[in-house]
């Protein structure tokens, strides 16, 4: 078999559990690390793994992973899809999807290669799942819960504010889909807890949310990489009232993220040139291996 | 907006509850109701709806949902298909699954129509959900729990019996995916009981579950149609252990079944020619309206 050669680009935290990801994946090779410098020592994990601070030296890539912040995702993609490499990201503002899909599908389409936009678990999994609740039962309400846990892009968000020196944005459920984010700062010497607070504040990551900041010593002494979804629906099939439906994860956030990077980077390699979000990919194309096979043991 | 005509070809529980959710859909319009034999009176909730022995006394029909019982799924199927109908059935029988994939397919792209196959909740979105969960967490074991409910393809075959006169099968969850069937039958006078438990236990649908049979008076005074699912994924994603998934549904069994019948009714004006099970379509096709706006409200 003919393996799917994947770069990533980028090495934080998805990129790091993305590398576990593809390791563990049969039907995947690394061609190699992108990063925005290459340190002098290879980390003992990537030994073996080209690291490169340009995708071009990789040689031939299918599909390359992008591992970076969400807000230089559109960047890196059109990059590479003008290189005829299919793009797989984790882009996770919300209100930004449909526009990243149509330039992204744009480019991609004259490109002939795919990209998956937003796949992860919300965006991502959790989606898959609202979907076909609204279907199970169109008419109703969906609540998705979060937390408590570590939000990755909301942490590097508030990372990304001047005279931060390390963040942890934490989400907490207050239950009917309504949220509180709790933000550990570890500020740079003189920065101003008011400023980084408003700064973080006035994000359209943060606006609509109830957000609290708070300064602590170090942030490395309270983060913890788990995190939860309590998913609700109670909605009506046909004329049938009152059918309730619940979905429940607590997983490690970036080990999941680039989990399911992996699963729809396969997926980009069965599909028809374009941009797609998850909702938009069969999930049996997420999965290795025989498709009459899975059919018989999960259908 | 030209609307998508239905056929309901059987009408049962699973037949009244797709009129019921055909009505509710927003682009079907009921093409009429295909009955064995066409009673004298019409019921009051097909006031209106044209009943007939024979899907060729419609006109066009673009979908037939067949709500027979599943063993009569593959005739039915075959029969709409030569005449230019896509199909959408629930057929439960899970081991037979990948064999009724290939022969509807078969004729399916021969006609160059679409047949959707064992969609309901499982065989279905249980099946999506389950997928899904396998790429979210590759290694690991997924239990399926069903009930406490009424199973419809149990009690369909448990009716089938001789000497059955009306009959329940209860599905009762004994944990870690192991099962319970509780059969209530009301026998014909001079039935033997053991014989219809001895015929019961030797199906297919029984043999791999402990079964009991018991005779009552009334099947209709213990009839309820509530069911329920509690499924559970405990597995790795990449190298990180203790990944932990649950989906739970408390439903009325025939309502969601027959909506999502519907819903894979109009996935298959979308599909190209060929057999499919709800794996292997988009859950975004399983929605009506506009894609761009689906995706900026469910991704």
């Amino acid at each position: 078999m003919t393996k799917i050669r994947a770069a990533v680009v980028g090495y934080g935290n998805i990129g790091r559990f993305t590398v576990q990801a593809l390791k563990a994946a049969p039907d995947f090779e690394i061609a190699g690390v992108v990063r925005r410098s290459v340190p002098a020592e290879t980390p003992a994990e990537l030994a073996g793994i080209r690291v490169t601070d340009s995708i071009a030296d990789l040689g031939h890539v299918d599909v390359a992973v992008l591992c970076t912040p969400t807000r230089e995702v559109e960047k890196h993609a059109l990059e590479c899809l003008a290189m005829g490499i299919n793009t797989v990201d984790s882009f996770d503002i919300h209100s930004s999807i449909t526009a990243l899909r149509r330039t992204l599908g744009e480019a991609a389409r004259k490109a002939g290669r795919v990209s998956v936009i937003s796949a992860g678990w919300d965006p991502g999994s959790d989606s898959v799942v609202r979907t076909l609740l609204e279907a199970a039962a169109p008419k109703g309400l969906t609540y998705t819960n979060f937390g408590p846990g570590m939000s990755m892009g909301h942490t590097v968000c508030v990372k990304s504010k001047p005279g931060v020196k390390d963040a942890l944005s934490m989400t907490m459920p207050k239950g009917d889909g309504m949220h509180r984010r709790m933000v550990y700062v570890e500020l740079e010497p003189g920065a101003s807890l008011d400023e980084v607070a408003a700064a973080v504040k006035a994000d359209p990551y943060f606006a609509s949310d109830e957000t609290h900041v708070m300064a602590v010593p170090s942030v490395d002494a309270v983060k913890d990489m788990g995190h939860g979804v309590h998913m609700v629906r109670k909605g009506v099939s046909g004329e049938t009232q009152n059918q309730r439906f619940e979905f429940n994860m607590s997983i490690n956030n970036p080990a999941l993220t680039a989990q399911l990077l992996v699963c729809v980077a396969r997926a980009s390699m069965r599909l028809a040139p374009g941009a797609y979000t998850m909702v938009e990919i069969p999930v049996i194309d997420l999965l290795p291996g025989d498709r009459e096979e899975l059919i018989g043991r999960l259908v």
